[in-house]
């Protein structure tokens, strides 16, 4: 029972690589919450409010080619899912935990697609698509500036960072 | 390429039955970081002080069969992560973001070795075993009051909070 349940498993983490529909739109990843978690934050957002949480996944196959190179395989994809913060529920009085999905953004690396290999999408609401945010957003500036390795920011996912520090594969402009 | 990169991920994610050694203690869970994060809180330690995140995951396929019942199988085990929080580093000048490791923790449900269904794991800094926590530590007392399915805190993971409410899985004596 336990294999047949693997194997069904299996099967939905096997196809996973980014899908785009025939306006080159990201189809919204349906599995990323079976992806592989890379960190948690809180209050990470571009803004101020109400200071979601904000969890990393990235597609399977392209965590284990990180594992084995320290770098992100062409058609990687993450998902960051922001969630709603609460502070009183059941036992918990002090903490934060979360609740109910704010939104899902994605990041892709295709090196045939973006201009400087990565695009970035925003799924709004329930969307099951999203074009591609230009350049005016501001998402490949930050990236390209900041991420400490390639466009991606490992410096937040510490199990990889320990990796890149270990392949050598850190930015030369990234600052710690 | 990406298929033998998914066959060794396949094989790494298969092997994740609680290993017992022969005095009864829990081996440290090798790849919890590969299995299936169920959500993240950050100040819900039973103490004070440093608030650190936790991150909870449990082994695939538990949760796959979780998400067709609403109930643990016989043999799930969770992994508890607690991090160190940081608040500037790179470009985060605000929001609480995750750092080195401070300890993990685990549950396991095992019928007939524990007394309550339910067993509790602290692994010390790198401790490659742990004893189980008795009854004394508090563990058992506080999950079977307080928790959302059967002695798991499923009220802080909320994509399986929805699965238990469609299945009806929710304890009796859960109060949200």
């Amino acid at each position: 029972m336990k294999t047949i349940t693997f194997v069904l498993f299996a099967v939905l983490a096997l196809g996973a690589d980014p899908e785009f529909n025939k306006d080159g739109e990201l189809v919204r990843p349906k599995n990323y919450r079976e992806w592989i978690f890379l960190s948690s934050g809180v209050g990470m957002n571009y803004g101020t409010g109400d200071l979601p949480f904000g969890n990393v996944f990235v597609e399977p196959s392209a965590y284990r080619n990180f594992t084995e190179t320290g770098r992100w395989p062409d058609k990687t994809i993450f998902a960051l899912e922001l969630r709603k913060p609460a502070t009183e529920g059941s036992i918990n009085k002090g903490g934060k935990y979360q609740t109910s999905l704010i939104a899902v953004e994605a990041a892709v690396k295709d090196t045939a697609r973006f201009p400087d290999g990565w695009g970035y999408f925003g799924f709004n609401g329930n969307a099951a698509t999203a074009k591609v945010i230009g350049t005016s957003g501001g998402c490949n500036a930050c990236h390209s500036k900041n991420a400490a390795v390639e466009h991606s920011f490992v410096q937040f996912y510490p199990t990889l960072l320990e990796i890149a520090k270990a392949k050598g594969t850190l930015n030369p402009s990234y600052k710690p």
